[in-house]
This record gives structure tokens, sequence and C-alpha cells, in this order.
């Protein structure tokens, strides 16, 4: 099942041809991870809420799910240290990438006005997010809860009328709660990229314009990064993303994370790779897939 | 004033010679940012607590402050992107760097046990870096502060016993408050990078090692990148931080973000800089200064 080809991917729904495949997002239902797995994999797929991102990576490698969906960058918090790490740890294979536009509403039970708010939950990054809305409400208590979803069912269960939660406008609808405030995030450009993951690689087809996702590091030494951009920049191949992070606890060594056009489909790519492979001491790929259209990352 | 040379930097103290100078920080007394101030100026330094990060570089800017010390990199969240965009946008000059290791605590009132702890208060991202540590207490509510030490305050004034805060040990010590648990994060590996930045550029002495901090951006095309690197690669300059920053609404370009081994003082740097100047649209130098001596940046 795990190796059936997103045939028509595209931002809006690359749907696999899997008869109901079983999804994996960490939040609960009506969580951010929930809405981009609903555009990558259309409303027959069943959707299966985690607590946590390793039981997300850990159920896709024993077979579990057919997938995970996981966020690896944001445009205002930068890169998800904690995903790079677990794509690191897991034998996982990166198929799809998908941009969601984050945008926090107010939630609150149907009826109650603004004023009479004295109580906002939420997950703490969607708390610093709003940072600037919450003070002006004036005198309310912020607390910090496991989910932002999560955060809205708990205002509805406990019937709290003078309690709001921070989370997306599908958290209200799904929960059947009224949003109070759209747009209640203090910077409006706040873009998440999720990927989705599966035990085998599933290679775009011929014609899609493609990304490939890889980690590389190499014995530290002026020049290090320079011939190994060499790979890519002597065939052309445009780079989409790269970032340096200083391994832990190794003096003087760095991972790269690099994002470039193209698929292992194509022979200039594999032949980059194989250069690559020359140049440094480890290369990882995490798998090419269909490039997500987003004005945040590449723009059109 | 602020063209005092840092004389003797060094990651325990690089005081500069100037009698008292001012220091904002971001946060409230008690600070991480405050253990950064203290440890880059000295105790002889005035600290100055500002609310937000705009006020600390405004602050700068205008004359008001001496220096200002924010954080720019965490080791498990990544780039603090807000406070590179503030460099971008003031024309200020990095003149020291320092890493603190972030260790949490969770701290009450004296006499008070942890059994009796029915409250948590913190800022958002330490409540997040102790997420593990906070569910094994059980039934307690977390509740999300402006700050870490204000946190502490607040605990301290309301006079609450059962309710404690996640701040620095140098915070319990500001205002007298008892530490129920060290080491209360999640994951011990937590550093968090601080610049201090000054109105003019502060050249590290003959002989110091120095890195010097950078941005640039071109117009996109295959092998921008490294036509760009090459200006270091091809005088043996080595890098020692790299990240790729999409520039919002703007298709396909990005801004890059790097900081390499010596200082504007070496006329191979310059040189280098010259070189990159004619690769590139747009070059930024934030400063050189002396490299701090830290394992998680780049070991010893």
């Amino acid at each position: 099942m795990a190796t059936a080809s997103l045939a028509a991917p595209s931002d809006a729904g690359a749907s696999p041809s899997d008869a109901q495949p079983t999804v994996a997002f960490q939040g609960e239902s009506g969580a951010y991870s929930e809405s981009a797995s609903l555009a990558l994999f259309g409303p027959d797929a069943e959707l299966v809420p985690c607590d946590t991102f390793d039981i997300v990576f850990g159920g896709v490698e024993d077979g579990r799910f057919d997938y995970g969906v996981v966020p690896v960058e944001n445009s205002l918090a930068g890169s998800i240290h904690r995903n790079y790490d677990l794509l690191l740890q897991h034998e996982l294979h990166i198929v799809a990438e998908h941009v969601l536009r984050v945008s926090h509403c107010l939630i609150g039970h149907p009826g109650v006005r603004l004023e009479e708010i004295r109580r906002v939950y939420s997950h703490p990054q969607a708390l610093a997010q709003c940072e600037g809305s919450l003070a002006a409400l004036g005198d309310v208590e912020v607390i910090a809860a496991h989910d932002t979803a999560g955060s809205v069912r708990l205002v509805k269960e406990r019937g709290e009328r003078d309690a709001a939660a921070i989370a997306s406008a599908y958290a209200a609808e799904v929960y059947g709660m009224a949003i109070l405030r759209e747009a209640f995030e203090d910077e409006s450009t706040n873009y998440t990229r999720f990927v989705a993951v599966a035990d085998e690689p599933q290679m775009p087809g011929p014609g899609v314009d493609a990304k490939t996702s890889i980690a590389f590091a190499g014995i530290n030494r002026p020049g290090l990064l320079f011939r190994c951009l060499s790979a890519f920049a002597l065939r052309d191949i445009d780079l989409t993303k790269i970032e340096s992070r200083p391994l832990k606890g190794v003096p003087w060594q760095y991972i790269f994370y690099v994002d470039f056009a193209g698929s292992l489909q194509d022979e200039v790519c594999r032949r980059a790779l194989e250069h690559l492979r020359e140049m440094s001491t480890f290369v990882r790929v995490f798998g090419s897939y269909p490039r997500a259209n987003a004005t945040w990352i590449e723009g059109e």
C-alpha cells in the first residue's frame, strides 16, 4: 500500500490511489497538522491523531500507519529541529509536502461576547504568536494547553463561557464552537511547511515539478560546503533550502540540510548525489516528492 | 563610549573599558538575557530590562543604551528570526557573542514541597521545553506568563505558596525564592547564543580569534550560493553557520545568513567580501567580534 504512487500531486490534494490510507498526525482532531493531512490525502483518508511526533514516526515505521504528516519549518519560528532529528533517526521517506497558511482564531462558546472572556487557553507556540492580541484583550489569564485544537475541546467540555481558545477555524468547526475573532495572530505571514512520510519512497512521475530533501555532513575544513555544493552548482541544480546545524557534542562538526529542485528519477540528480558522496562522509536522502505550490517556499 | 574596544574578550566576561556601560536586554530582572549580559559586560555594567526586543534595538540606535544583548539562536528551537529581522532593520553592529547553557529550575516559596504545587507559570517557550517534566508532576495547571523571571516575581508577589515558576537559578536568587527542582527541562543540551549590539563597530584586536556575521542575497538562479561561497572557499575562510530564509513575498528569492572565521581587520576577509559583493545584489555586514568559547557552536 505504501508504495502507491502519489499520481496527481498538487498543493490542493495529493491523494494517493490507495483506498483509505491511514494517516497519522500529532495533536488532537482539529489540529493544524490535521488540516495539512486533509489537504495532502483528501477526505477519504483515515486520519489518526497521535500524542507525540515519536508515535507518528514509530507507527509509520512499524506499519500501523501508511503515512505520517509532520511540520518541518515555520516562516516565523524557523526549522522544527525535533522533526529533522526524527527524520534522521527513522528510516522513512518524504513522499509529499504541503505549505499551510497558519491563521489563528479566538474561539469560544456560541453567543459569547469578546468582552466576557476572562481566560484564554492554547499551545505555548500559538500563545506566543498572539502575544500582542492577547495583551490588547486586557485583563485575561493566559493558560498553556497541550494542543491548539485540544484547548477548544477543553473550553467546550468544561462549559466555560468566560474562556476562549486559540486554534484554527477548522478546530472551531470540528467542535461546533464560535469564532470570536479571526486573524488573531500578531504577524500575518505565518506559514508552516509539512511533509508526509512513508516507509517506502514514492518517486514523482515523469514531468512532475519535484524536489528532493537530503542531509549531509563531512570533515570540517574550509571549503567543505563549497565542494559539496559544487555537486549541484556544476549541474545547474537549484537549491531551495540550506541550513547548517552544529552536531551535538561533536566539535567543529555540522550537519547540513539541503532541498534541491529535481527528483532521483533524474539522472543529473543521481549523479549530483554520487558526486556529493565523494565530497562528504555522510549523505542521507529523505526523499523526492512533488513541489508544493506555495509563495512562501518558492513563489510563482 | 560605544567605540571603546572589547579589549580582552572571552566567554567569561568581555568587559569593555567604559566605566559602567548601559546594557539593555529583553525581559525582567533575572532573565536569561540578563545572565548573558552579565557574562559579557561584568557586574559593573548598568543592566536595563526592556519589555520588547524593539525597545532594545531602538534604544541602542538612539543612544539611550550603549549595548543591547539579544538571543539569535537556540540549539533546540533554531534561529530566532525575529532578532535577525531586527538586525536587518537597524543599523547596529554585533560586537560580542555569548553562548549560555539554558537550564530551567522549578522555583517556589522557601519551605514549600514539590507535592504542594498546583499551578506552574512561565514563558510559553520554557513551558514547551519542560512539557515532559510538567506532565510528570501530575495534576497541575500550566499558565503562560510574559517572562520566565517575571513569573518568579509573580509567584513571590502574590504569595502563592501552591504555585511555582520555571526560570533560571539566577532568577531564584534575584527574587530570594527556592529551587524546588533543578534541570527541569526535558532535553539537557539546551544552549542559547546571544549577541551584543552597539551603534559603532568594535574590531577585535590583532591576534584575537574572531568571527564575522553577514547576510546576503542575490538573483536566484542555479549556482548563486555556490558562486557566493567561492568568495570564502577560495581563500580558505571557514564558515561556522549558514542558513537560507525565503524573503517574504518575493518569489524565488532568499536571504542567506552566514558566519565565518576571521575579522574585517584581516585583508583576506575584506577581499572575500569584495568578491561576494560582485556575486550578489545585497550584502550586509553585522560585525566582527571575538569568538565565544562554546562547544555547542564550534567545540574545542
